[in-house]
């Protein structure tokens, strides 16, 4: 078989030219007669790929020199008590309750402090967002707002950075992050597991403002310190060295699409013409408000279980692959992270309107 | 320039045959129309890998049905606090200190209860490793010992496993794991990063028996508490699949090898090749006990720093790299983990006789 479309949620598609550059790599890290899997982290050779990952960062991320840029282990689920358990120390901070990623961050940091959650949107079934300054005044002596940028398994997404006074600004931008123009100097801390728009899954990325590092918790494990892994450039104990040179792959190939702003306008267009195709359908039908729907992750059913399981079979025969909803709440998914062709967003589209058409009892 | 003879003390040398199945799989993984960075940690066909790594290390390192084995983030540095969070409490345990580890997991577990160190070799720079019972008896309540089977630094290593009773066994094997026959239904619970013998750096083995999972503490952040990271089967979050592809490989290489006698044979032959040529040279001298040497990390020296250094410079441009110490002993180092093949080490030994005869001092 073939490289199929594919359109897993994560871990998700490479663009091919980064994964025939691994492969090299793998073999031998320019010209250092060593493989990338056999080089030291410390080696100068290696060194070379964590700076220009970095100033790569900087430049995408539109960062300011008061950020640190830190490769980590423990993908983003780790942030959901190491953020707390650095930053909350008893205090109190908000959190945004939008999907099975927020619970889960909210879930940890109440470990650690008093959580106040203003917006949850799980009693319909975590179908949107809430809009910039809904929630209204944040408590006093609130730490941070907390978000999760991107919802995975309902489908929905910010389209603004939430505006926020008198409190640090935190969010988990694992499955959106590099996908849309965003100005990072305005968090002062950003996270996301690498695996949908960053490169593979085993490193995630920390944008820490410096002032943060000063203000966190220091009676911890080392290696849950952030002012430590910062200080030592991420190299305070073996870093996921193959992950972070995808990563830097990853960041030069959106450089070369035209940046974060070209690759952005290709995202919405490939989510546009999906979500059109939805609603136009005699059979689909979107699974979020129209007003929060994701352009990474696309959910939609034909409206009963069995039918949806029928579309994901022949999809997959038919070389569609990854299009099953997540296991929690069924349907249908499709993901379109920074990788996915246009192209391979027209053939499921033209797949949709096929299926509809040997399939359509109507829709509810 | 080509491949080099790589004496890396970590990350280290991997097989060739198994890059070469990297490199395929990052293409397409096994027929699955999709790479091996692209497919879900949950597909069928990843989670055939994972079963197979399970499968060979249960053969490799002859585990007894009462373990687990875990595939975790953060590196072995993690565990220097995971094991005590979990399963020190408060308790007291006894730990071996024999170098730059050792001293890191006993500063973490201290922060979890009384830490007991009958044997540091610290004061005679870390040049031996205690002989087995020579400690004495663990103190009553001890919960248990930790030990570092190798360590890389100084280049000393355990040739037996410590008798223990009354307390549960707990090593560190990062850089010595599957190089020799171990009777690992001993351990109670064995950790190892994966960049020295395992694979890449970015994933973690952890073999715990199974009543651990039930004495260690629950009130801990999700992502630290090993009896979650057991039940979910390593995919309670998403795992390293790219590390955990070629651990799988590598033990899949172990045993086309002939398993790990075969592999241990061939590392004894190594190392003693290479302390005989340090023991005869009028130059080079061995800087650990010889009844402590490891057959993994050959630390060794000229005498002086700056003929070290030029033994360093000569050796790269003879393509023989990674040979120079590690920063905060200095000297050199030569690692030859279960990928080095005999033919670098006969080059080095090679090379040795004829930078000593160019340079030769007369020893010390």
């Amino acid at each position: 078989m073939a490289r199929a479309f594919n359109f897993s949620a994560g871990p998700a598609l490479i663009p091919e030219p980064v994964i025939r550059e691994a492969q090299d790599a793998l073999w031998e890290l320019e010209g250092t007669g060593m493989g990338l899997l056999e080089i030291s982290h410390r080696s100068k050779a290696f060194e070379a790929v964590m700076d220009r990952a970095r100033d790569r960062l900087t430049r995408l991320l539109r960062l300011s020199p008061d950020q640190e840029i830190l490769f980590l282990h423990g993908g983003a689920r780790t942030q959901f008590f190491q953020v707390p358990m650095n930053l909350l120390r008893g205090a109190r901070a908000t959190y945004f309750d939008t999907g099975v990623w927020s619970a889960g961050a909210i879930e940890e940091a109440a470990r650690f402090g008093t959580v106040d959650v203003p917006f949850s949107s799980k009693s319909t079934g975590y179908d949107h967002v809430p809009r910039d300054g809904s929630w209204g005044e944040l408590p006093a002596g609130t730490r941070y707002l907390h978000y999760t940028a991107n919802n995975t398994v309902v489908g929905t997404e910010y389209d603004y950075v939430p505006t926020v006074k008198d409190a640090w600004l935190i969010a988990d931008a694992s499955s959106n992050i590099l996908s849309r123009d965003l100005d990072g100097s305005k968090f002062d801390l950003l996270y996301a597991g690498a695996q949908k728009n960053l490169g593979p899954a085993g490193v995630t990325l920390v944008v820490i403002r410096k002032t943060l590092l000063d203000a966190a918790d220091r009676d911890l494990p080392s290696m849950l310190r952030y002012d430590i892994h910062a200080a030592k450039k991420s190299l305070y104990n073996t870093p996921a060295t193959f992950a972070i040179y995808v990563v830097e792959r990853m960041c030069a190939w959106i450089e070369s699409q035209g940046g974060v702003a070209a690759i952005e306008d290709r995202n919405a267009r490939k989510s546009a013409r999906l979500y059109a195709a939805i609603d136009q359908s005699p059979l689909f039908q979107g699974k979020v408000r129209p007003d929060s729907r994701s352009r990474m992750n696309v959910t939609f059913t034909t409206g009963t279980p069995e039918l949806d399981a029928k579309f994901v079979a022949e999809a997959n025969i038919n070389g569609l692959l990854g299009l099953k909803g997540h296991s929690s709440v069924g349907g249908l998914r499709a993901s379109l992270y920074n990788a996915q062709p246009e192209e391979a967003v027209e053939v499921l589209v033209g797949f949709l309107a096929d299926f509809a058409a040997r399939n359509s009892v109507g829709k509810a």
